[in-house]
């Protein structure tokens, strides 16, 4: 937690939050805080800055932080991450990673080798996504949540609202990362960009096939296949290098 | 599983296997070969080439394949990894992450912010570290083990041992990310590089100054801290554009 996430409903004055559970036990245990430390802090959605730690109840747990919010976030990826379901204990961390590098809109789309059963987990309750969302979060030093999009029909979420996303922007690059792809993966775009990746054993040919007629490159990252969350944060930096 | 990973003791002829347990159930059930079919194999330490299914003891549980390996493995990383030692639950992935990356030598130190505790962690006995290589190798089609060493003291290790690792190439980049590095992260590099990465939390001032003074520049990732887990295939990729 290199930054504590606030919300409204934490605050008890214009300047003043009363934090409980996860986030004052962090505080007491990791940060072992002592009054009049200052913490970093930053309202969701919103600006970041300094908790000064006015009180700590280490009987009630709690902790009362005096707030200052002058700074902005860092600037979100310009990327839109589509990725087929992963298996549940593996979405865990793809959540809290893609929210760390600063990705703001995900799509999490079916495809023919995403088992079915991988659609039940409570992983996909919005709770739980969110959860995962604000670990991120408070690692990177961001407030921005980003938006998590559950798309169970692969064609029809392809064909027109992808497309459309890709038709509406104006210079965005749109690729899809497999290892049947010819082309290298593209290096510091620093624009907008889509990104679309597979299942464990990859997409299968026709869906490929439908990613390219939508206008999606694909595009290959080596001789080495990598492992959904080992290839986001790869892709990631490859694309943007100014980041 | 990309590839299968063959041993000597897998051999009954020179150009046969049998394979029981996890990779003969990894055929049975993942891959739901059919005898005939021809699968990715590679020989620990050496080539890659096809394994033609033979036979399948449905019973027995067991596979036979006729082998022939004639192609080089992918090249590896010409990158030294050097991570303070990470909580256990990590550990695992980060090794299978490592390994898929084509990272072949990976020190393990101590630092100050390192838990004792996790020094007596069942994930550092060989045959753990073995089993989860073996896992980021066939995941990336690689047959070359990475080399792990554990040192537990950082500063003999740091000032003698990795300082004399760094003044015995020519043409090597040393570097610490760190989010205190003023200077950014080196893009492409694509030579010879020794890379350092601290414990959750970072490394402290005097550990850093003792790294710079052995050479090593403290850089940085941006303005975002990423996990070790995010952090090692993103540096990779900034480091190493042609994989």
């Amino acid at each position: 937690m290199n930054l504590i996430l606030l919300f409204q409903d934490d605050f008890i004055k214009p300047d003043r939050v009363t934090l409980k559970e996860r986030r004052a036990e962090h505080i007491f245990k990791v940060h072992r805080a002592k009054i009049g430390d200052l913490l970093t802090v930053g309202i969701l959605n919103g600006k970041i800055g300094t908790g000064k730690l006015l009180s700590m109840d280490s009987v009630k747990r709690e902790i009362e932080l005096e707030v200052k919010l002058i700074n902005d976030p860092p600037p979100p990826l310009p990327l839109t991450l589509v990725i087929a379901l992963p298996r549940p204990k593996m979405l865990r961390r793809i959540f809290q990673s893609v929210a760390s590098l600063g990705i703001k809109k995900i799509f999490i789309i079916n495809s023919w080798r995403v088992e079915k059963a991988f659609w039940s987990s409570l992983m996909l309750e919005p709770k739980n996504i969110e959860h995962e969302l604000i670990l991120g979060l408070e690692q990177a030093k961001d407030t921005v949540m980003p938006e998590i999009h559950l798309k169970r029909l692969f064609t029809p979420f392809i064909t027109k609202e992808l497309s459309s996303l890709k038709a509406n922007a104006s210079n965005i690059t749109a690729i899809t990362a497999h290892p049947k792809g010819v082309l290298p993966c593209p290096q510091n775009i620093n624009q907008n960009g889509i990104l679309v990746m597979g299942p464990e054993g990859g997409f299968i040919d026709i869906e490929i096939d439908t990613l390219e007629k939508a206008g999606f490159t694909t595009v290959n990252l080596g001789q080495r296949i990598l492992r959904l969350e080992t290839a986001v944060p790869f892709i990631v930096s490859r694309l943007y290098s100014s980041i």
